[in-house]
């Protein structure tokens, strides 16, 4: 199940099924049916809620959506907005964890050139993450190298803490996909938050893909275009640190909450391993896509013209 | 004013002031005069509530405790104990924002020895606060090199965005302690996050000084006791970075929001610094203090003996 947060006219959040090109009213489809889904308030905003309702919700709203759908409760996708699907606790980002990207990044980024022994960990805050089609904000004034980075994210459904590699799928509660977006030049004293931090840093969705519904996290296809160019391509089975071990790994110190978002790294073809390097500017559009959870289209835009709609 | 958030035998949270050696219950308060207090609910948890209340609540709340303070109200330090006094959206920590401590950690953390040029900014995650009195958790299955910081911590209490330095302040809600503990042994390719980020290594409070009670930031003193003797003994006016530069500088790019912790960084005097090196093991008590805000006292305690405890 591809679950979204989006918005009408009115601008109010609400949480939404989505099925091939249309977005099913979830606080809609249980007034129709006149149940209360378990877990959910009359109205859930994001999939945030769906995450904290807890599992028994899907089998619910799995069933609702077996039986005809009533009138009023699909909209055509043209005819909503997607936001971000939730706005995590944390963003726990891992670095060089995949081996092309590895090598790049040793030879353009000042980075390791051996492959990491144990995941190298980068933190990106809530205020970070922007929706789908949003805007990914260029100040001239702080950089001259933002950059991309496809990756999957993997968002937390159950309190994670020391959690062995074998139980730590059980705390997934599904997969989005999340744009590591950097500002190369911002590095601090070789430190990345402020660097992969910033406002709109963090473009996340434009679904969450139920982990039961993702037979294997480890082979999706990763792709990345830039005005409709290839640049990202890759596959979630050449990550050197698995998922399971990722939660593992950050579990036995800091603890995984529900709707806390691991983003697993990023695969070969960063901006800044091409010759020239390759930046991004405004007027740019960047398309992360990864199998079977959609395509996350944001453009770059000039953050000294906006100032007033950054507000 | 001294804020507080507190908790009785019940254990439920409440919002305090501390006076003296007593904390007044402001929920109490406002009842036993019959008046709601602005932007309060009826049962305020934490510092944050005051915080969301905006600075109306301040003055009522001063008027209230100018007059006879009614039964009821004043509770002895000794019977509360005090918690985080929030649990904030993001900590923003800085780095190397003392000279001498720039000093000893080049020589003994292979930093660089060049003062740095902008502000090193990293980030701890809110599910590393912890509160006075509550345990620095020591993991030896994940560290030998736990070590302290003594901070001053700044409390958000409106939203910046691209704030001037000269407006800064404005911004500020209050003053705290931090108390930036690190397993130095942690760092991750050179990344703070795991290192300063895990569960506990944000102890906060104990109290929060309102900014208006804080006549100049720039000029307090700091001290950290670890098992009764002193460790770090500084003075805020020796910040590289001074708060007004800090705010603006991180909310260049980044948007501070109301409850959100600038970590400004540690004074000399480190465990990583001396010789031989000292760190924290389980049994010792670390005291951070701060001229007019009190002291942040935290035990340390084996991580894997108290499995059950930390559920």
């Amino acid at each position: 199940m591809l679950l979204v947060s989006y918005v009408r006219e009115d601008e109010v959040r609400r949480l939404g099924v989505q099925d091939q090109d249309a977005v099913l009213d979830v606080a809609a489809l249980a007034a129709a049916h006149g149940v209360p889904l378990p877990g959910l308030g009359e109205a859930p905003a994001s999939v945030r809620e769906a995450i904290e309702a807890g599992p028994e919700l899907l089998v619910r709203l799995r069933e609702l959506l077996a039986a005809p759908l009533p009138d009023g409760v699909r909209l055509p996708l043209s005819a909503v907005r997607l936001r971000a699907p939730l706005r995590p606790g944390k963003v726990v980002g891992v670095g060089l964890n995949y081996t092309e990207h590895v090598a790049e990044s040793a030879r353009t980024l000042d980075t390791d050139r051996e492959l990491p022994q144990r995941p190298v960990l980068f933190s990106k805050p809530a205020t970070a993450v922007t929706g789908p089609g949003e805007p990914i904000w260029h100040n001239g004034e702080l950089t001259a190298q933002l950059d991309w980075e496809c990756e999957l994210a993997v968002v937390i459904g159950k309190t994670a803490r020391r959690v062995r590699p074998e139980d730590a799928l059980d705390h997934v509660f599904g997969y989005s996909i999340v744009n590591d977006i950097s500002a190369r030049d911002q590095r601090r004293g070789g430190q990345w938050f402020f660097s992969k931090g910033q406002d709109s840093y963090a473009p996340l969705g434009p679904a969450v893909r139920t982990a039961d519904t993702v037979p294997d996290p480890q082979n999706l296809d990763l792709l990345l275009k830039v005005n409709g160019e290839v640049k990202q391509k890759g596959n979630t089975r050449h990550m050197l640190f698995r998922i399971p071990e990722l939660i593992a790994d950050i579990s036995s110190g800091m603890t995984l909450e529900p709707g806390d978002v691991i983003a697993t790294g990023s695969p070969a073809g960063v901006g800044a391993s091409f010759t020239p390097q390759q930046f991004l500017t405004p007027g740019d559009v960047v398309e992360a896509s990864i199998e079977s959870i959609g395509t996350l289209r944001n453009p770059v835009v000039d953050a000294r013209e906006a100032g007033a709609e950054r507000g």
